[in-house]
C-alpha cells in the first residue's frame, strides 16, 4: 500500500547479542549458546531486513566489566567485535543498513575512517557509525592509560575525530579513480586532496588508500544525551538514539517533545534543517498476544536479573558502592552530575527519576532494570504512533528483551500493524541507508570548493 | 586419491586487489572495475577454496604511496580494509582460511586481538594474522608521527605486541563461558585472566572481551626476511611467507633451501620444532597451455608498468630517487643495507641481484618488476615439487599477475596436475587453517600452569 504519509524510520538495537539487557542471555527463549556463533547473527540481521527495518544498529564497549565480581559471574561479558560482525553480515543481506558503534576515544580516526568506507563499499552503501565516547577506567587501561579521559576532553577529542574521519572520505572526489588501461592513469591527481590536519589531538596527512563511500559518508549517529552530546549531535549527527528517553519508566510523550525540540532548535546555528538529522528514541516492547501474556512476559524479563548483579550495576551507574546500605532505604546521598566522569545520561535519568518519586535502593534498581513497555502487538503500535505524530521521533531504534524471539515477535506483529496504519513501509524504495532514512548524499568539500 | 606422501600447503595471495602486480589493474583480463565491490572479492575467494587452498591471504598498506606523482597517477592505490574485508568473505566460504594483514606499528593490541579473536569465531577456526611493520614516512604521518620507527623498535614493538596480543587470548580459558541460564551462572571467574601487562611499549590490563578463539590463536604469519624478522619468525610465527625468495628471477632452489634451513635452525633456541612453523615462499606463475604462450602472457606483465612508474618503484626501494640518473648507466652508487631504516628485505634483495649481475638502471628496475615464472601447467608443477621435495618449502604462496584470471587459470590447470602428482589434497581433511596446515592448537597459559 502506497501512501503519501511520513513514514517512520525503525532501527534494530543489539545491546548485548542476546537482548537488550545485561540479563537477556538467561531469558528461556534466547539463544545464548550462539553469542560467537555467525548464524545467530545472520538469522537475526536477515529477520530485521524481513522486517524492513533501516537498520541494524549494533552497541560496543571495549572491556569486561569486572568492577564487580557479579559482572563476571553473572552478566554477559563477551560479544564479536563490530566491523567484523557487521562486514560479515554485509554478505547475507541485500539492503538493511549496518550501524557500528565505535569509540572515538581510543582509536586512530584513519583506521575507522578506512574500515566504515571499506563496509560502504562492500554493502553498497549500508554502514552507519555510531559515534560514542568510552566511559570506564576499565577500558582506559586496556589501552595504555590510568584513567579515562574526563567529560569535556572526550566530546572535544570526539568532535575533532568526526572532522578527520569526514576529511579523510573526501580525500578522493567521487570520479577521481580514471582507471583507463589503456593510457595506464589510474586516477586523476588533481581529484585527489590531502587533509594535512594538525592539532594538539590529531596529526593525520591523508589521503585515505579507499575510495569516497558510496553514501559520501556513513551515516552519523549520535547516542549521548548530555549537554555536550547534543551538540556534538546538532554539529555533525544525522541519526540520535536516546535510549530509553522513550515511552517507558524513563520518560512520558511529553519529556521526548522536549528533548526532540531540544535537539532539532540546535541544529540552526550549525547551518542545518531540521530534517537533516532524525530522532529515534530507544524502547524495549514487551509483546503479548493479550496484555496478561505481555505482563507475565514483562515479569520474566524483570526477574533476570540477580539482586546482587542488579545492586552492582546501580553503583556502576552511580560511581559509588550501594552495596553497603540498607536495601530497604533511600540513598544516604544524593546525586550529583556535576564533576561526574562516567555517562552523564544514565546519571542524569536517576536524578530525574528520584526527583520524580521516593524510591529504596532496591526499588530504584529494579525500576533501571525495568525497561520493558508491555503490551499486545497494537497497544504497542498505539504508542509508537502517537510518539511519532505528536511530534516526539521521527521513529524508533528498538531493542529487544531476548533474541532471536523478541525480533520475530516485532517483525511478525507488530510491523504489519505499523504498515496497516500507513506510517511504515512495505517494502524498501531505495537502497543505501541514507536513502531509507531519508537523509541527503553530502558533497565532497573539494569539489564544492572547485566548482564555486 | 589418498595417498601418504608429505603435503604441501598453498596460500592464494592479494598483493593489490588487481593481482600481484603495482599494474596488475591494468592487464587487458583484470577486472579492474570491481576493486571496491564484494562480487569481485566473493569469486576470487571461491576460486580459491575451490582449489583447496590453505588460505586467502590479503596484503595491506596504510597509505597512498604518493611519494611521486606516478604513485597516484599509474599506481592501484585503493584497497579494501583488511578485517572488513576478510569477515564479509568469510560469510561466503566454508573451508579456506582467510589471513589478514595487520601492522604492530600503528595499532592497539587490544583491538587487533578482538577484531582477530572475532574472525576466528565468526569464520569457525579459519583465521590468520600476518604480522607487519609499516616502513614509510608516508604511513607515520597518518597516524601523528612525522617518521616511522627506527628498524629495531619497529621489531622491538612487533614482538611485544604479539606477545600482548596472545595474552588476551588467553584471557579465557577454554572452558570459562558456563552459560547456566537456571542458576545465572554466566562464566566461571577463576578461569578468567587478566593478562596486567607493563612495559614502556605497551600498558594492557585485559581481560579481552571476546572468548578464547577456536583455534586457540589465530595463525601467526610473518613475512619478513630480515634478520630482526627472521628472529620474530622463529620465536612466534607459524607461517613464513618470503616474496620474491621462490624460484624465479630472485632466487635459485639452493637459495632458498638455504633460507629454509637458517630460519628452521632458529626454533630451537625457542623450545619450538621444525614442524611449528611452515615455510611457503611466494612466487608468481604465468601460465600458458604452451611455452610460447606463457613467454607472451609474461610479457604482457613485464610491458604493463610505464617507464616513469617503474624507475619511481626503484627510487622507493633504495630510498634515493634515481631517475636523476642516465637509466642506461649503473647506478652511481652502491646500496647499503647499513642504517637503512626502509624494507630491508626488499633492499637486500636488489644487493643481492647487483653483486651477482651488472645492470643499468633500466635493466634493474625492469627486473624487479619482472617477477613472473613462465610456464606450462606442468612445468609450474615441476618447479613447485623440486623446491618441495628438495626442501626449500613446505608449500608455497601463490601471486597471481591479474585477478580473477590468473588464479582461475592457477585452480584449473595446476592444481590438477599438484593432485596427480600425489603431493596436494583432493580436498579439506580439517575445518580450521591450524587443520588444513597441519598446526597444533596452542595451549592456554593460564590453564597450562594451573594443571601441572
Amino acid at each position: 500500500m502506497s501512501n503519501n504519509k511520513r513514514q517512520m524510520a525503525l532501527g534494530a538495537m543489539m545491546f548485548f547479542p542476546a537482548g537488550e539487557h545485561i540479563s537477556s542471555w538467561r531469558h528461556p527463549e534466547s539463544d545464548a549458546a550462539g553469542l560467537l556463533d555467525f548464524n545467530y547473527y545472520k538469522h537475526i540481521v536477515q529477520t530485521a531486513e524481513r522486517g524492513k527495518f533501516d537498520m541494524f544498529f549494533y552497541a560496543d564497549e571495549l572491556y569486561v566489566w569486572d568492577r564487580f565480581q557479579s559482572g563476571i559471574t553473572a552478566a554477559n561479558s563477551i560479544r564479536p567485535e563490530p566491523f567484523t560482525l557487521l562486514s560479515a553480515l554485509s554478505a547475507v543481506t541485500e539492503r538493511i543498513g549496518l550501524a557500528a558503534t565505535v569509540s572515538t576515544t581510543y582509536n586512530e580516526p584513519y583506521h575507522i575512517a578506512r574500515k566504515l568506507a571499506t563496509l560502504d563499499h562492500l554493502s553498497s552503501g549500508r554502514s552507519g557509525w555510531n559515534i560514542v565516547t568510552s566511559q570506564t577506567d576499565e577500558e582506559a587501561r586496556n589501552f595504555g592509560k590510568d584513567k579515562h579521559l574526563e567529560h569535556e576532553n572526550r566530546y572535544g577529542r570526539a568532535g575533532e575525530f568526526v572532522d578527520v574521519t569526514q576529511g579523510l572520505w573526501d580525500s578522493w572526489e567521487d570520479d577521481a579513480i580514471v582507471l583507463d588501461k589503456a593510457s595506464g592513469i589510474f586516477a586523476d591527481k588533481d581529484k585527489l586532496n590531502n587533509l594535512n590536519y594538525k592539532s594538539d589531538e590529531f596529526q593525520v596527512r591523508g589521503p585515505l588508500n579507499v575510495s569516497r563511500p558510496p553514501q559520501g559518508y556513513p551515516v552519523l549517529i549520535q547516542a549521548g544525551a548530555s549537554e555536550a552530546g547534543k551538540e556534538l549531535a546538532a554539529a555533525s549527527a544525522e541519526v540520535v538514539f536516546a535510549p530509553g528517553t522513550a515511552f517507558g519508566p524513563f520518560g512520558t510523550v511529553e519529556d521526548g517533545i522536549e528533548l526532540y525540540e531540544d535537539i532539532k532548535t540546535r541544529l540552526a546555528k550549525y547551518g542545518r534543517s531540521r530534517d537533516d538529522l532524525k530522532i529515534l528514541p530507544g524502547f524495549m516492547p514487551v509483546i503479548g498476544r493479550t496484555e496478561e501474556e505481555a505482563a507475565q512476559r514483562l515479569a520474566i524479563v524483570e526477574d533476570l536479573t540477580p539482586e546482587k548483579l542488579g545492586v552492582d550495576l546501580l553503583s556502576h551507574y552511580l560511581g559509588h558502592d550501594v552495596s553497603q546500605y540498607p536495601l530497604d532505604e533511600q540513598l544516604p546521598f544524593t546525586p550529583k552530575l556535576e564533576g561526574f566522569n562516567q555517562s552523564k545520561s544514565s546519571l542524569a535519568k536517576i536524578i530525574q527519576l528520584l526527583e520524580r518519586e521516593t524510591l529504596t535502593i532496591r526499588q530504584l534498581y529494579k525500576r533501571l532494570n525495568s525497561r520493558g513497555v508491555a503490551g499486545t502487538p497494537s497497544q504497542i503500535a498505539d504508542q509508537m504512533e502517537e510518539w511519532f505524530v505528536r511530534g516526539a521521533a521521527d521513529g524508533f531504534n528498538v531493542m529487544f528483551p531476548h533474541l532471536p524471539g523478541g525480533l520475530d515477535d516485532f517483525v511478525n506483529l507488530v510491523v504489519p500493524e505499523l504498515q496497516r496504519r500507513g506510517i511504515f513501509r512495505e517494502d524498501y524504495e531505495g537502497t543505501t541507508l541514507r536513502e531509507h532514512l531519508g537523509l541527503r548524499r553530502p558533497a565532497n568539500r573539494y569539489s564544492v570548493i572547485a566548482t564555486r
